[in-house]
């Protein structure tokens, strides 16, 4: 039974990153929302169902990229690097790719694309700050940059050709929270569709930064400026809490990882 | 079962706009919280009950509406225009007419009016933003511009008189949302009492304005600020959601009914 | 020689209330600005110059209003009631002749009005507080009230018809300070000058709110938001300190007209 | 069953304040979280159960507040002074205490101290106002001042050394509401335990302020900016609404004690 | 010549400290504004001038405190500890005294106060940071932190007495500016004296903040919600720049003195 | 004679882009503030002065940024592209340039990098709005977005790395005003010197972003937070504005280049 309750449907919907983890997530879900939808992937996509479309796209190939788009009634992109890694692949897949995606939208008349970024946007903060959306950005590292890139690529593409961004700033999206820090940042799977659907659905999307995460008892991240969209998040990590801080008593109060928001991504990396 | 949980009874209520749609509404649920209930409006009133008054007045007649602040404790006021409409009627009635109401409250002692605003004194904002009373008025036609005088109107009488009122942006209030729009902006008929009654028992009202929303999922309006009225709303719009958008799966994204809050009152009129 | 360094004019600008007191300041300077001045009042406007046209036109008289905005380009209105009056002709020249106004403004293609509002409008603001244009209006009387409601129909026209405003919330506009309260609120006709010659020739005024003041040592104002308008003040109440304050050396700090921003409109009126 | 889903243990608390109102209560609770709770204050203390260290304590005793700091993991600070009195003793316990408190936490490694502050802090603020731990203080009186004193230096003693505090700003914790103004302010026993264990387990505490109060449907306070600490409150005051409201039908609106948050607090004492 | 325009005089002036580096630059400038100056300190005051009376008081004795508010106007306070030191001193001096000393304005009559607070309030703020005085307090050492608790004393009897109070966070207040942190915080004397005087002798002061400091091109503080009281400073630091810069061209960014607002009072004492 | 008052000199400089317009400003401005000036671009830099350093670098190639950067006390960063084209060489040199540069700066241990950041970063607020540089990012186009990227980066580098950054989005930076536009954004060359000397030798820069601007009478920008640089504009575009608007009398007001501050960035390329 889909967790968001719209009886919308979308002809064609395209699906990016659909061989990642959330993509994986998403693939099956998505089904109840469109016609057909449209898959893309560097890695393998597996056999398409009879409602869905294989379409393997490097993302900063932009012929490829070009050709994704046509047809389409909306994206979302999950696509593109999604860990902390050498500049290259970020600037490729992320940066160059992102760029690609846009420009193909516009030649196409696409009109809306839910856009996966980050909490590594604002990964420097710390974890007894709140902020909201409207907070400048703070990166944790190259991801986050890029991320923070593609935030205000959309942006320009809303202001200057009209084309309506939801950019979800995804927390730590697993079936169940994993640590310490994902009490704050979880987003549970259900959630997630739940907001991947308001995101797509909302009759005026604009340019909107939402954090994607479930209504977690400890919570950094303030939505209240974007609950426009019609988010509202049913799961909680607390049913976790006791297990999870049992298996981690103790952490280093010196690590950027306990202090800051974008934990391990907020270390300086060996390779530095 | 009074929807509010208060013990509290008024000797005497003034109800204006009785004969109306929300005024037909609160008439019966009125009855308690007050020992008497007196009942205005130009329309046919019916015939009274043992506990009620029955009052017609035109607005814009002074006299008459001295006549019916007399003796009573305190005043839900939902009398006037309360629709887009040539300019004449709107001034005389909620122009006029609420001037008329705050001097003759100023003149019998009236110490507190629960005034029937509305969304569209800020209608001119668009869907994808959320707002709070702090934000700038925005009206969106006559209507609106004629509500946001009366909100003035008890600011002023607050910081000269100490006359207390509680301003209702009122969004939609039916039996149920009819609309995409009212999934954002639909006031079910329990919620309505429950915010008037908060407001007329709260025991320091002080000015001020608060959204008449129920606890929809999609939200443009931030009450946080008001919340010290004791208004907390107990209905969503959201099992209306599928139905509503089956019936509207397609929105024109160039009609300012859309794209704005204030919905078709953001259209401009086609006597315009 | 103008005191605003602009090389631009107007072929026709329209002035309205040019028989009162900033009517007449600015009849012979806004010369300076345009080919062609038109001037209207309901009291005697003297025998016109080569480069005027007098039309005598009461606010509340549609038929005459928009008339009197035919051929326009722009607009200076300062018509209207300016002090603290009973509430009759304040309705009829400032709430009834200002929706008129705005009406013919739509009607004729008058692209922009330069609207003489008023400290009034925010007047129950306590003298130690510094407020801006964005803090919500507190009208200190029925004046005050009728420049609010000129505020947001100025908005209503901008957000609807795209006609520009800019509200100017003028302090208080003589040839010199006159009592202790001035030294905050003074606004020299240099500056006056400036300050309306500065919002006729912007190139986008949008909707804008302005305090109309000059550059005093004391100041409750903040104009920082509207510093668009490109109004730099150069004069200053600092010269006329010490007799002013030697004049009046006591006040009595029981009095709202020494505790409030609005003066001794802050005052309860005798007749109430 | 202890209302804070948590597994972490403290090895040694501190819990001044013991033989207090909310010292008791809290005393038996927090033995959940502890091995050892070594407790403190001025009254007696009964006897120790096994896990228990009694330590009787004067704040003001600076020998003896190092003692008493020598080997804990942290500190829930509910000592001194709770209620409106004459300066000395406040001075003595309030002041003089805090400031031996944090020497003797900075001396011996504490590295964490939930601090009971209180709503009097910001007890002039008036009840028609929400407010967040943001706004400026605004003490209703002397014992409102030291505690503001003590949010003070915890925030040097963080800034400087680096030891957190969670300053709770605690509304009313009562088993019940008693009164009108507790429908807003009250703080249930067990929302004050989860309140005090969400504090001292959450990973980065800071320097955090937070009001303890439960999810009251009234409510003057927003404490979003805090709720990275983890708290929610589970419990209400609206089921006592129509008792205590039927109790206290009137409430005289040129009291004090009814305009201001801060209750009876706010009265000028008859001793001044 | 004084500094200040004002003709205002006052009948009799306290000033405290007056034997301190501020109190002999204040004692003949205030001189011009009023009949009588009674003035206080620990310290020798010489001998009296005609139209000054010598009361030496420590501020910790209370009965010494009160006959000293007998019979005057207004009080500018700068006795007190005003460095960093022993926590002993700076409690009976700045805490215990100022206590009394709003105590004995309650009693006595006077109806408003200029404080001698301090840049160190906030002073843990980092000097790439530009605050207001409506950002919460970060004191940086136990002065600052004695004189945020006057700044609160102060809010407290206006709040509950009416008694107002300028506080005023004074910078660098010396003939020249002695080194680089000093071109951001230094207050000359003619600007001191602007600023005294201003704050005596403005109509309305409330409670007010307004750092003390003067026009200088670096600046850390951000004024502009003070402007009110009519202090516009005349002098900078910038004739000193490069004087200041050549002396001291390299910093140890790793000192906090370097770093934080405060300067040398940020770091750690080495006594501690 | 220098801009800036200030005795500091640095051992080495570095200015990037000193081949374009805004280098060959500084060139020899910067002479007075260091003892060696390095200075790198990839058009041709003439020949080298006694205390001038040749280094001719593309921003793309790693090793030559790498090379650049050593041994440099600070960096100007003019390099890159500074006008609207097409994607690729946007982000060879102003994305993948500016990675190479603050990597070469970790590397290299430089601490403090003055850069060429531009109001394109915000160039789609309209020209009605005054913005500071808090607001959000809504870059006008592609040369916008990479410098939005460069601040990003900075911040990351300052978080992550200690290295600080004052970002310049600048104006319009010509010997004169040229256009209606100039009026708001010029920024005169001294005044150029100024911002550029004060941003490397202010002791704290910390991560900074500050509009480079003039102080033109006309502003959109509120420069306000960033004032602790040391940053004070001596120059105005005023004395221009005749003779700009008598050569530019009528605007296009459907044209993006008359509404938005980005001016002619802001519209939609022919290309596009």
């Amino acid at each position: 039974m889909p967790a968001h309750p719209t009886s919308l449907r979308f002809d064609r919907l395209l699906l990016t990153g659909a061989a990642g983890g959330l993509g994986r997530t998403l693939r099956p879900r998505l089904a109840a929302y469109c016609h057909r939808l449209r898959l893309s992937d560097i890695e393998d996509l597996g056999s398409a169902a009879p409602h869905e479309e294989l379409c393997p796209a490097r993302l900063e190939d932009a012929d490829a990229v070009h050709a994704l788009l046509k047809g389409v009634d909306a994206v979302v992109h999950l696509g593109g690097v999604s860990t902390e890694q050498a500049w290259a692949p970020i600037l490729r897949a992320n940066i160059e790719g992102a760029f690609h995606l846009y420009e193909a939208a516009r030649r196409h008349g696409v009109r809306r694309i839910v856009l996966a970024s980050s909490n590594h946007v604002t990964g420097f903060y710390r974890q007894d700050e709140v902020i909201s959306p409207a907070d400048p950005m703070r990166p944790d590292g190259l991801y986050g940059l890029s991320k923070a890139f593609g935030e205000n690529l959309a942006r320009l593409y809303f202001d200057r050709h009209g084309i309506e961004t939801v950019c979800l700033r995804i927390g730590s999206s697993f079936p169940e929270p994993r640590n310490r820090r994902m009490l704050a940042t979880w987003l549970s799977y259900d959630d997630l569709e739940r907001l991947v659907v308001a995101s797509l659905t909302t009759p005026v999307a604009g340019f909107s930064v939402i954090y994607g995460v479930s209504d977690n008892t400890t919570s950094w991240w303030d939505n209240t400026a974007a609950r426009h969209i019609g988010y509202r998040p049913q799961d909680s990590s607390e049913p976790f809490r006791a297990t999870i801080e049992a298996a981690e008593p103790r952490l280093d109060m010196n690590d950027p990882a306990t202090l800051f928001q974008g934990g391990p991504f907020a270390r300086t990396t060996p390779a530095e």
